[in-house]
């Protein structure tokens, strides 16, 4: 707001000041209506996973933070603000955020490195009244979700059908791993460093054992290479150079590969192409099928903060990987299975969708407002591009 | 930064933004170049000690903190963002503020009540590498001590002789005492709700203590009306009807009161003049003489972010009060001892002297950077009205 004579001054700053504070300690809710805090998001982190950088500490890792602040109000009209915790300790993580939650709509984990990031969501999740939301697991998990519901269907493959094999079993793998099954998906099995994972694999930690208990079902060992052997679908987010054309070889006829390494992949698309990958997604914009995050969680927030959901849900989840998917619609093509992360239809619709499925999981505090609305109003603020990006 | 095609998204995102993380992990201080750093305040409260509404709490108190912060940003151009603390406990406070270091350039303590403020500032003094600032106590004093100086000149009086009473003897009442004592002040007393204040009275906090045994040195007993008994200046950080007609009869020809409780002062203007005060203050912007702390902040951290200063000290907020003074210069007048809250010229001045002061002292880090240039920029940024405000 602008400040120019006394008037401003005196409704900025006192005495103008004392009253919204005055309704707001009679009525607490009141600080939705009164303040920017129903649009404010805290993106936590303590810089011990950022990037391909690895841990590098919490100040290395503003310019990250900053640039998602950028691209949450760019593209979700979101005001996110990054809090970089000094200490790997999951206890003074989660005890900060719940100390200065009073500021915040809700809270997106960013960066912190697992299996540390679970503990530190279970518990926010459990202690905090704004919703939270791990990108690096769920906003992944959403994108690529949609990319794999249009792979499947391009490819004239059946999610109960496809044998699916995910590289790497961090935060992303695993995350990814329950959207797949939430999507209907039967034959599905992780594997990390030490290669397949099976449930009782000695060393797994809780969260590897936990979805161990929904994949790779006949316990099967072996290495990548072997897990690879007959798959339809192959999913890295491991790194650069995991996946050699030997191995993509084995796959099945129409095979998918997604290649998420950043900034190198796994592998590289022409080497996909070559032996026979039917579609090819990365994360990289100088390649078709770009499988990045953007896509999500600007709406994702921006859906959940408007009918101020408790949480954000799996299913809202998979609405917001549902909703992405659906854009793509009679244009999807091999090398177009996924909307440019550009496209101005993208954060709407998945805005509409998480809220509507906050409405109908009656996880929503504001009832009262069409999930339309919230889709037409931020296409409106963020100029709405009919679809945008330079890939198509 | 716009965000309008993929070249803006990949500079803003991965993989663009890996470079100044890596730059930041080998070179830590590059934190204040590649990110905002280096323009971030932390206003950091427990909304114990609202304005005049007292403990209403974190929530309640963010209306004040959106507040100042549009306010650093109008005048000051710094960035400001509120950290509300669910706890009054000072280690829960100060444990918040180290573990969330990393992202700010400069911590604001706001409305957190006396005397926790006081061992909340001096813990984060030692603990962080940023500079610290009480507003509520350094920003108060910066500009009572700006419109002293003044009042004490229109009058004809001495800073060595005047005889000075204050009423409030909370974290204002005792951060003015102090500056008027560096000012050069010697006949001062404080008064609190159980009388005159004594070095030894039974039951005082340390910091009153503390500052008694530089105050009322003749040990003197009494109320506030015998404490005012031959006062030349009389200064309320206290309540609304704190000080009445009577008690201003028995001052010294040539009164000065700063009646600045808010927005019911102590005294009202006319009153005051009523009964023969020369000269009188308030905290309102509807009479002369508005004593108000939005003439200190702005600058003060401008200037301390600026040269990256280790610490804010006493050296530095007398020379931002020095500045505010000397800005009133030969159109000193009984009804302008200060300058408007708008006027354009101050916040320049004041980053000018505070940077100035902070390099005299070697508390600066950066140090090839004039001062002038600090206020030359911020006269630039803020669009430099020439003597703006409506009461000039």
């Amino acid at each position: 707001m602008p400040v120019d004579d006394m008037d401003d001054l005196s409704l900025a700053y006192t005495p103008g000041v004392a009253e919204p504070c005055r309704e707001i300690h009679a009525h607490p809710e009141q600080v939705f209506t009164y303040t920017n805090r129903a649009n404010q998001v805290a993106i936590l982190t303590d810089g011990s996973a950022v990037l391909g950088l690895g841990d590098i500490g919490p100040e290395a890792s503003l310019p990250v933070m900053e640039g998602k602040s950028v691209l949450f109000k760019r593209f979700g009209g979101v005001d996110a603000f990054p809090i970089l915790v000094r200490s790997q300790d999951p206890d003074d993580i989660c005890r900060v955020m719940e100390l200065i939650e009073p500021g915040f709509g809700g809270v997106n984990i960013e960066d912190i490195a697992a299996p540390r990031c679970f503990a530190v969501e279970r518990r926010l999740k459990a202690s905090l009244t704004v919703p939270v939301f791990n990108d690096d697991q769920h906003g992944t998990a959403i994108v690529v979700g949609a990319a794999f519901i249009n792979a499947v269907q391009v490819t004239n493959k059946t999610l109960a059908e496809v044998r699916v094999v995910i590289n790497g079993a961090g935060a992303a793998g695993i995350a990814v791993a329950r959207m797949l099954l939430n999507l209907g998906v039967k034959d599905l099995s992780l594997v990390d460093r030490s290669g397949l994972i099976w449930s009782g694999r000695p060393g797994l930690n809780p969260e590897k054992e936990e979805i161990a208990q929904h994949t790779n079902l006949e316990h099967q060992a072996g290495d990548l290479t072997q897990a690879v052997r007959g798959a339809d679908v192959l999913i890295g987010l491991s790194v650069a150079g995991a996946f050699t054309m030997e191995m993509l070889a084995g796959m099945r006829p129409g095979a998918i590969v997604f290649a998420l390494a950043n900034p190198v992949p796994e592998i590289w698309p022409v080497q996909a192409l070559e032996v026979g990958a039917a579609v090819v997604g990365t994360g990289r914009s100088d390649f078709p099928n770009q499988i990045n995050n953007v896509l999500g969680f600007p709406g994702v927030f921006r859906g959940s903060l408007d009918v101020r959901a408790r949480q954000i849900s799996a299913g809202m989840h998979q609405a917001a990987s549902l909703a992405i998917s659906d854009l793509v619609g009679d244009e999807l093509r091999p090398d177009y299975i996924i909307p440019s992360p550009l496209d101005g239809r993208v954060a709407p619709a998945v805005a509409e969708a998480v809220a509507r499925a906050a409405l109908a999981e009656g996880l929503a505090t504001v009832t009262d407002l069409d999930p339309k609305e919230i889709g037409r109003r931020l296409a409106e603020l963020t100029g709405a591009q009919e679809k945008g990006g330079d890939l198509n």
